[in-house]
């Protein structure tokens, strides 16, 4: 008795000493009062920031904290407190929380938003942001680069945050790693919301990075954990991790169309992410390897089309004694208990090999290494639908152990049975995207022991794998269905992701209201135009979603008379505008669509269908910085134009348009740049743009190009000529196409305007 | 009292649990036996081998011993068990322990002799090598490669062992990291005797290597603790770490012409070690830093006085973005609190800085990336005489931040008290080589706390620095003063190296018995020849060190009359001959000194004093693979020979002598070939061979020869002409020379002998 009694006078000393002493509790309601705050916290002081807008907030909060009694600076009430105009929230010194806050119509003036340091001298350790936003927070013009989060100190952590809306120059969350300060840093990103990041067009525009090749030496042991990204689509890489030994768990990607790539990383952790894909796009990604030592466990993947940079698993080739920031061989990596569904050639082995462009790179970089000393093992491909290739080697397999692997193709057998052994699978859909097997069955139950498999403990839901052990992600049905994928445990309990109106409102405009309408209209609108002549005398600004559409059968005829240099549509970023069943004339001087010569911070989508263009200087001419997502045209004539498509306004890399796509459109009488879509230097990881000509007819173009070429596309990767019909075209080339990287040709008439010319090779100054 | 019974019996259960179980002890007489032993072993048997040699016995040891109850290979009475001929021992399985053997008198024909796998499929782990010697078990060429130990697997052990004599290619000891197998493998070597290894003239002669540049990703976590390195000179690096995270503490480095390098290393601790050179070789080196994270701490340097690559410290210059096998940039590098005692330039920054050679050296081969983020701190350089630059700069510190470093330099003050603080310390001598501070002094109390220094919780003696810290490797006199350097703690208990006997015996030989004379002298003894005419009919043969010297004043008359092609004195691996006031001729088609056309396993070394030689086609004539350590001329005329010395036998960076030194020498009517000592190919690692000319005379000589060139030296790295006279030699140069590569001239006179001419930077076939 007496024995018990002390036990629970420990006991409950115990629990006194673990509890937080009562904190002090600062509101503030501005800035100089923030400031003041800040300056006079003490360990267990809470910060209140008032509700309502904070502009042109620099936030440096510094504070010595410890780990009981936290330095806190926080919402009055967690997303009433909106911080915007030119803000940002730098931390430094130890044990800091920030909770609540919401970043929004602005943009940093500093090169990050949230920044684990104020300065070399004020560094930020055992620090977390919680529960805030980051929503379009982005920088006015596309070109200037930040991060908007700069992780550097060690044991930070970024947790249950939405950011979304980065559409200009630099990786959206980098942690940095120069400086034994800032190595082995233990930082953890957890139970984030990384919405949507749209397609950049060129390099630096990932959602996560870590360091870079100078520092790709030093270890990080950074947990990225349990976070969902939704549309991360900036650029190839979701996520270029160039550090080493960090972790990548229990992540969801959904419909990105990008990959998680181990650029210059080695010994990382991939284990029990989920890739979700689909029919809508051929760019959704895997995982792609380079380097040393990485474990990819218990991931699944589903309607992943992406191919070469952006496989479903693209094992690369690297580049012999490699420079420190080219491709290094990959060795000594496991690829164990995964799961592809539906997927276009999930194993894509020796990606990058580039033997072939010996002849116009240099030696040093040419991807003839391939992968050495690898094991893929245990897993399974499902396809409800065969893949008649669901491996491709690109170039040596040999230094793969393939053991223990399955596939179900769809009721076809594959021939290699030493990769892949035909099995029949019985598997049953949990939701859309989750196939699982039907518990224990004697096709999965080969599983091989390779060298420390022993640390593969559980299945991707989190299943022993101890007594029940099979090929695949997933060895517990039950277990597995248990599962939901529930967007709103990610990211700030307060705040939905915007979602679309459920219907759009239609309204009705005529010639002397049609702007006003425009203004007017909510995002998603559709603008009906009655068969009457609209004259416009100044430009229509776009700078939301709107369809302008003809009321009845009949065309509605827009003609545009305003001034020279002006565009009948003006696209503001962010602006999609689709046109449907138009006629839209315009005068010497004057350009159809065209986006603002400046501070176009985010890309816009133009698509125009069944419609008349005529008359125009130019059809769509890009400005410096400006990035059309998608431009889309079906069914249209474009007539009597000095200029059709002018995409050449930016440099080194960069380009001004993503998805371009003519179908069954009808060109006559373009004098010059027809289409002419351009992309200086060479970057072989961006892997863009892309024109797809297909079933259209070009009649009398081209008479005054001094190119002598019609279709114009110089350093431009997928370029598609399909069923098209050249007549009567004074030029010399239909166009030069660049035959390595996915320029093709097919099925096109060609009379009386010159040919179409493939050069395999082709030598351009590298951009690295 | 019950509680206390309890507590006993618990002790004694734990101890019980502890201890061994009885072993199974299988005394075995021959190789069969062992064998069949080896295949019958199971957990706690110990296979104990007869005493006696065992010829020829390749064991291949493998067993699945536990921890408690290894599998054992031991000696009957350790160094009682002699193995040789072509023998090795290799382990694979688990748990064994190996005690006791001395391996001697043969070589290996594996590529290994200790190897810690039998084969890729049996691999040793937890198995340890200890109380073994393995000394001159040499190939039979220079040229063949081996390791005599070659580390695979994890978790395994070689301590208490001697290793020495090892002259042909190759580490002594290897470890291997090609595989997840063989990586992170916390290998423990410590308390060895790693005794002397020859120079070897040009690469892969190391003491200890750990992996290679294609395996520089992975970690080790390798300690290297508590050995003793003497005289370890096979070539610049005695240790070459190029993989990551491995340790190296406690070492003593005596008289090692090399040095520490961390060649591909990353995060590598050197703690504690203990770097003791002398007046008596300009080649004794410290420690060598190339890339990135390394802690260099509490190390003592007594009299380094190795220049560039063999500073005392040596903090390289890297390639940018070098390739994977060449220089990384030096970052987040500390060097903190270690003692720097009368070395020569201790702080030599930006090492291998290489600019002007980018006129013959593709860029890629530019070491101009200085070190960066690297901090210098608390580090004492103490000289009793003044140093007059104890920092090197060799391009740029900036990056380096130098904080609380001192010296006391002989008396005089040092200007860059940025760098290093001028002060007046009070140390003493406690032995031959160690200089400690009196304890606590003002001018060592200004200790900088640099990131994470608190790490550095003791000094070099293991003296806790937390209330007596200072500047400098050693915080405490009287704990160093308890030091001393027993050579007898590290190897085998029951093996000495062997001393070289006191007195030599002096021999008296007259022209019938010389031969006879020299076969039963003992090594290192002294033939006296009298004032007679010795006429040899066949070569002398010298396997020892022996000295022939005049008995008297006058000279004693050696004339050789053996056949043509062979060589008076005939040197054998190892032999060391002196001669002195000797006079010797020969006839046509014959040598004065050769070594074996072939099997020249080790080095020789050829000293000549105060003779003459006359008449033979080649005073020295190197056979491909024959290495001299040294060659030294002086005071000794050369006349009427077809050619001199000719040291061009081997080709790709190998060449055929390391120092070559004529002094105060007379050279008449040499007709071709006076001196042609060559090294094909460039391998910047390699820093030999070493000629030295200095006030010898040369006269009509070179007649003959088809370069027009009378000293050639292609491919030699230092080449030093002083205060020589060359008349009347019918050439065009009298060298040519290679200006960036510590060539040089001065004080020389010459009439009618062309010119001396410097070629600054040469262009030749890289190696790698």
């Amino acid at each position: 008795m007496k024995n018990a009694l002390l036990l629970t006078c420990a006991v409950w000393l115990l629990c006194a000493c673990g509890s937080k002493p009562a904190s002090e509790i600062v509101t503030v309601k501005d800035f100089k009062e923030l400031k003041s705050a800040i300056q006079q916290a003490s360990p267990g002081t809470e910060i209140v920031m008032a509700e309502g807008i904070w502009k042109d907030a620099p936030i440096k909060f510094y504070g010595k904290g410890t780990a009981d009694r936290p330095v806190t600076l926080r919402a009055e009430t967690p997303g009433k407190v909106f911080v915007e105009g030119e803000s940002f929230l730098h931390l430094g010194g130890e044990h800091l929380v920030v909770s609540g806050l919401y970043f929004r119509n602005g943009h940093t003036p500093s090169g990050s938003v949230f920044q684990y340091q104020i300065s070399k001298d004020s560094i930020a350790n055992h620090s977390r942001i919680t529960n805030c936003v980051i929503d379009g927070f982005t920088q006015l013009n596309r070109w200037e680069r930040d991060s908007w989060i700069a992780f550097y100190g060690k044991h930070n952590e970024l947790d249950h945050c939405y950011i979304a809306g980065k559409s200009n120059d630099g990786a959206t969350l980098m942690v940095y790693h120069k400086g034994n300060e800032h190595t082995n840093s233990y930082h953890k990103i957890y139970a984030n919301y990384f919405g949507p990041r749209p397609r950049k067009g060129g390099p630096r525009a990932e959602t996560i990075r870590f360091g870079g090749s100078e520092t790709s030496m030093t270890p990080g042991r950074i947990t990225v954990t349990n976070n969902y990204f939704e549309a991360c689509n900036g650029e190839v890489e979701i996520i270029s991790d160039k550090t080493r030994s960090n972790s990548f768990t229990n992540n969801i990607f959904y419909k990105c169309e990008g990959s998680l790539v181990m650029r210059h990383a080695d010994y990382t952790t991939v284990d029990g992410n989920i890739f979700i894909g689909g029919d809508d796009s051929d760019f959704y990604g895997g995982i792609r390897v380079v380097n040393t030592g990485h474990w990819i466990t218990n991931n699944y993947f589903y309607k992943i089309r992406g191919e070469e940079f952006r496989s479903p698993l693209a094992i690369m080739n690297g580049i012999p004694k490699s420079s420190l920031n080219r491709y290094k061989q990959v060795t000594d990596v496991v690829v164990a208990h995964n799961t592809w569904v539906d997927c276009k050639s999930p194993f894509q082995i020796g990606v990058g090999q580039n033997k072939a462009s010996a002849s116009v790179l240099p030696k040093s970089e040419i991807r003839s290494a391939p992968p050495i000393r690898t094991t893929i093992a245990n897993n399974i491909i499902y396809n409800t639908q065969p893949d008649d290739s669901p491996v491709v080697n690109h170039d040596d397999m040999d230094g793969i152990k393939f053991k223990g692997n399955v596939i179900a193709n769809g009721g076809e057998s594959y021939a290699e049975s030493e990769v892949l052994k035909s099995v029949d699978l019985d598997m049953k859909q949990v939701n859309e995207w989750l196939f699982v097997p039907t518990n224990q069955q004697e096709a999965l139950s080969a599983v091989y022991a390779g060298y420390d498999f022993e640390r593969i403990e559980q299945d991707l839901f989190g299943a022993d794998r101890k007594d029940q052990n099979q090929v695949g992600a997933v060895v517990d049905l039950a277990r597995a269905e248990t599962f939901e994928l529930d967007r709103s445990k990610y990211g700030p309990s307060w705040f939905t992701p915007n979602q679309k109106q459920g219907t759009p409102t239609v309204h009705n405009a005529t010639a002397g209201n049609l702007s006003q309408v425009l203004a007017e209209a909510k995002d998603g609108d559709v603008v009906a135009l009655s068969a009457a002549v609209y004259e416009l005398a100044e430009p229509l600004k776009i700078d939301k979603e709107l369809t302008l559409r003809a009321a009845g059968d009949s065309k509605p005829q827009i003609i545009y008379t305003g001034p020279a240099g002006t565009p009948a549509f003006e696209l503001h970023p962010g602006g999609v505008v689709r046109l449907q069943d138009v006629a839209m004339s315009g005068q010497e001087g004057q350009l159809a669509f065209a986006p603002l010569a400046e501070n176009m911070s985010s890309a816009y989508k133009l698509f125009v269908q069944n419609s008349e263009i005529s008359g125009f200087d130019f059809v769509l001419k890009a400005s410096k910085g400006s990035f059309a997502d998608s431009i889309t045209f079906t069914n249209t004539s474009i007539k009597d134009c000095k200029n059709g498509f002018v995409l050449a306004a930016d440099e080194k890399g960069d380009y001004n348009a993503e998805m371009v796509t003519f179908e069954a459109c009808a060109f006559e009488n373009v004098s010059q740049n027809v289409v002419h879509f351009y992309r200086g230097g060479y970057d072989e990881s961006t892997i863009g743009g892309f024109l797809t000509l297909r079933n259209n007819t070009f009649t009398r173009c081209g008479a005054k190009d001094a190119s002598k070429v019609l279709i114009k596309t110089p350093g431009i990767i997928n370029v598609h000529l399909l069923n098209n019909t050249f007549k009567n075209n004074p030029v010399e080339l239909v166009a030069l196409l660049w035959g390595a990287k996915n320029n093709l040709h097919q099925g096109n008439t060609v009379v009386s305007s010159g040919e179409i010319k493939v050069e395999e090779q082709r030598k351009l100054d590298l951009l690295y």
